[in-house]
């Protein structure tokens, strides 16, 4: 089966930028849920990356004979016992923005006190038709710092720092970010399982 | 079929370093030929950069069970009637250098005094004993430049220049050419062909 279109199953405009970055070199024809007038929202009900990326899929993959690719991604803080985890969009509850949900975790973290060692974690799994045909995984280590900084990215990334760069996630370029992120990562390995 | 070690068919550490990077987040082992002590050189009989690829899987495919990535890549110059083309290697004759064809290059396109508008080329042939599964092209578009800049790259890389970046290819950054280069674009269109 080649593919030639691809929809990212996701709302978010951010993620699908990222993931047409990433994918710019390839044949195929990046769509959005959007794209396709998909407006429903399934319940994240995993409690696991991957559990949640295969649920999107296979739920979205309903809506379309192509194939979807469900993608559910977060931030793992050691010493918060690996929160917000698979809560990382929803960390400060409906209706917050980014910004409300990097204080909590800053003011949560200076009250914890312990390790700022961090993991990005990305979970991909790809379906068609109801079915999961592939999966991946893939992450990015980090700091968390206490000061936002960048204007780039999205979600918890200015507070995210990579130490041998110095700079947070929202600081990196397009193409270090391509090469360095938890999503690219995930993507590299699930496009080389693509079986011939 | 899933693969976990892929060989270049190649014997230029340039090239293996190039394919290493670009295929740095997957899950692929990426060897050389002289990984796999294999010497023997086959002549590079075809026409076109597609057939010289081809040529390369097919037989080096014959050296070992693994899947081989044939890559035959070069500069073709508008003025010069495409050349020195799948002779980019060879265009100074056997036994000389970069330094030797990028000389004769410039010498030859202040005579013609036409256009400098130049592309280089890669073709990719992705090859299992004996047979091409899998075929892809990608181009990058340059003018060529009288004087060498830049110290990364090999070939012609330093009088190739990108005019929308300013900057020849050997000037061009690790993560620059992974996006940029006629053997990212080859390489993803590749990937991406890959059936599921």
């Amino acid at each position: 089966m080649n593919i030639s279109r691809l929809v990212i199953a996701t709302h978010n405009s951010g993620k699908l930028r990222e993931f047409r970055s990433l994918l710019s070199n390839t044949d195929w024809e990046i769509l959005g849920l959007r794209d396709l007038a998909i407006e429903q929202d399934y319940d994240e009900t995993g409690t696991t990356f991957a559990e949640n990326a295969a649920l999107k899929a296979r739920n979205y993959s309903l809506h379309t004979d192509l194939p979807v690719l469900g993608d559910d991604s977060g931030l793992e803080v050691v010493s918060l016992g690996r929160r917000p985890g698979v809560y990382s969009s929803r960390y400060a509850g409906p209706g917050a923005a980014d910004i409300d949900r990097i204080r909590k975790l800053v003011q949560e973290l200076q009250q914890a006190g312990g390790s700022r060692d961090a993991r990005f974690v990305c979970a991909l799994a790809l379906a068609r038709e109801g079915s999961v045909l592939l999966e991946a995984e893939g992450e990015c280590r980090g700091v968390i710092i206490n000061e936002p900084r960048g204007a780039r990215g999205f979600g918890y990334d200015p507070v995210f720092c990579i130490p041998e760069l110095g700079k947070t996630y929202a600081e990196l370029t397009e193409d270090e970010k391509n090469r360095l992120s938890h999503r690219a990562a995930a993507l590299g390995k699930l496009l080389s399982r693509m079986c011939l």
